[in-house]
Parts: C-alpha cells; sequence; structure tokens
C-alpha cells in the first residue's frame, strides 16, 4: 500500500482531522483520521507516556497506583494508569517522573521496562504512547498539583482490589490498564 | 466535572472531531475529540472487537494469532490482533467470529473471556473496543477474503515468537497487542 497524499481537513491547536488518499492494487480510496501531531506520518515519536507504577513502602504489602479520572471524551469517569503528553525534546523516563509527581505525588525510584512508541488505535490515529514500568515512593508532597481540566483521584490497588477491578463490569477501563489488571490476575501476584 | 455543550465541528461519514465545553470547580474550558459514533457521549457500546486468538491444532504446539497490517493513519506495517468495526446490531462474538474468518481464515472454537467496552485512548477519543480471548483452528478456506483497502499478512507466533517480537523495538506494535505479548511473556508460556 501506498500513501499518495495527505490533506489537513481542519485547523485546530490540539487535534486535527486529516485525510489520507491511498493506492492499493490498483485499488485508490480515502482514510480519514486524527492527529495532535503538526505533521502527521513523519515520525515514530511517542506523544504521551503511560506509567504502570508500584508502590513499595516498607512493612506494607505492594499496591498498583492507579488513576480514577473525568475523561470529556468518555463523559464519565475512567480507571487508568498516570500518563501525559511528552513536552517537546522531554525524555519517556522525565516526562513520567514529573507526570507520576503531578498527578500523585509519588516519586519514582526505580525504572523496570520502557517500551518503544505503541500505537493507541492505528485506524483511528497516529497517536503512540511509551509505556514505562516502575516502583514509587511516596513523598512530602501530599496534595498532586493538577491543572484546573484535570478531575482525578488515584486509587491504590493490592492484589485482590487488582482482581476486583478487572472482573468489574460496571466500571469505565483504558483498554492498556485492563490489559494490565488482567496480566497481573494471570500472574497472581503483583511482581 | 460537568460538561455543559458538544459542539461537532466537522461533518464526515467516518470520524468526526468535537468540542466539549466542560465546567470544573469554577474553571470552563473546551476539550476536542475524535469519534466514530453519530451521537458522541450518549452510549457506553464497543465500536470494534479486538479478538486474541490461539491456533491449537493437533501435534502442533499452540500458537499466538497476529496480523501485520499497513495502516494509513501511522504510513506503516503496524503488529496488531485481527480486528474489526462491529455491525449494527452484532454481538461481540458474531463480530469475532466473522472478523477472524475474514482476515486469517481461522474459526472460533471456543470463547475463554469477553470484556466490556474497554476505551482506546479516552483523552482523544471515545472510541471503546471489547476483547474477546479464544482458541480457534484452520479450516479448508485458506485465502482470508481481504477488503480492497486491507494489506494484511497473518503472523503465527509460539512462545519464542511471541518473546522474540515483544522485545523487537526496530517494529510498529497496537499498544494493546503489546501488553499481551508482555503478558504471556512473564507467564513464562501461552496458556
Amino acid at each position: 500500500m501506498q500513501i499518495k497524499k495527505i490533506e489537513q481537513i481542519t485547523h485546530e491547536k490540539w487535534l486535527n482531522l486529516y485525510s489520507a488518499t491511498f493506492e492499493h492494487k490498483g485499488h485508490s480510496g480515502h482514510w480519514l483520521y486524527a492527529s495532535r501531531k503538526p505533521q502527521p506520518n513523519t515520525e515514530h515519536r511517542a506523544d504521551a507516556v503511560i506509567i504502570v507504577p508500584v508502590l513499595r513502602m516498607p512493612n506494607e504489602p505492594p499496591r498498583l497506583v492507579m488513576v480514577r479520572e473525568f475523561r470529556v471524551p468518555v463523559g464519565d469517569y475512567v480507571f487508568a494508569f498516570p500518563a501525559g503528553l511528552l513536552e517537546p525534546g522531554e525524555s519517556i523516563e522525565d516526562a513520567a517522573r514529573r507526570e507520576l509527581m503531578e498527578e500523585t505525588g509519588l516519586e519514582i525510584t526505580k525504572v523496570h521496562r520502557v517500551t518503544q512508541p505503541l500505537y493507541s488505535s492505528s485506524g483511528l490515529t497516529d497517536e503512540a504512547v511509551a509505556m514505562i514500568f516502575v516502583d514509587a515512593r511516596a513523598t512530602a508532597q501530599t496534595n498532586p498539583k493538577l491543572e484546573a481540566s484535570e478531575d482525578l483521584e488515584v486509587v491504590l490497588l493490592d492484589f485482590a482490589g487488582i482482581c476486583r477491578l478487572c472482573d468489574d463490569r460496571s466500571v469505565r477501563i483504558e483498554v492498556k490498564a485492563w490489559a494490565i489488571l488482567y496480566l497481573f490476575q494471570l500472574l497472581g501476584h503483583l511482581p
């Protein structure tokens, strides 16, 4: 398949619609998609970081750190991992440290794994996110620094809580977050 | 947080941009997002199904079934699971049987788990996908029925192949697919 042309449909600040003309086996067509990038399709770069933090404190069982946040596109509260857009020039790890502190007041103590940019929904958008698996600890900063547009609470889950949330069909969950809950449920413990 | 108004910015057939006006703690703002739904925010329904199939054939090790597909928004080939949009009134399981047959020629023999609608990227879109974990077998139909806009090959992975793909930073992968590869890698086998 070959992309022949990309046309920008909207000219908004944060998100735009593009129409790509493609050719494949003599067939020509259009594909509409959403992008946050000023130049779509040109770079293989993460737009955002998704942090999977395990809180480890002395004499306490390890707990998975999630957030329950009001999401305007969904019109409801959604369970997800702490996350945020990368600032220009910022590394995945620096963005993770900043966002985790801002959203939860927790500090990263160990980085276990950082992924390459992974695509959120590659038929609908070029959005790519890097996932970072970390250990974290509580700090003196107890009040997260939320922006005025953020309506968010921190949720700490021990292994039983992870299994309950994974099986709870009455709540709204991000697909990435659900897959990680399912991972720990199948593993049988929080590593 | 409260949504006061939703304005449709574009009027395209398959995907549109919406602007929502929200209020939170005396602060008012706008949030732009993409939606495939004719009426965004009104229903908690899956747009698409993501199929996680394990191919089980006599005297062969189980293999995970993935696809490597050209994705126009990304401008490159992306590894993902077989997937497709739900047709009106279609159940998750029926859509999964239809899409798996169309994309791979494989037949579902057992359904292990079906999730509720899970959000792809809830800051950017209201898109929700249901995941279905299944066993599958080969059928007499060897040539998948691809649409003219589909440039796709089927990839079968044994456990060693799963670990290699999970660790391969040179290829493009959907985040949902990567999380499932990581799950099997940590489990240490394909269940």
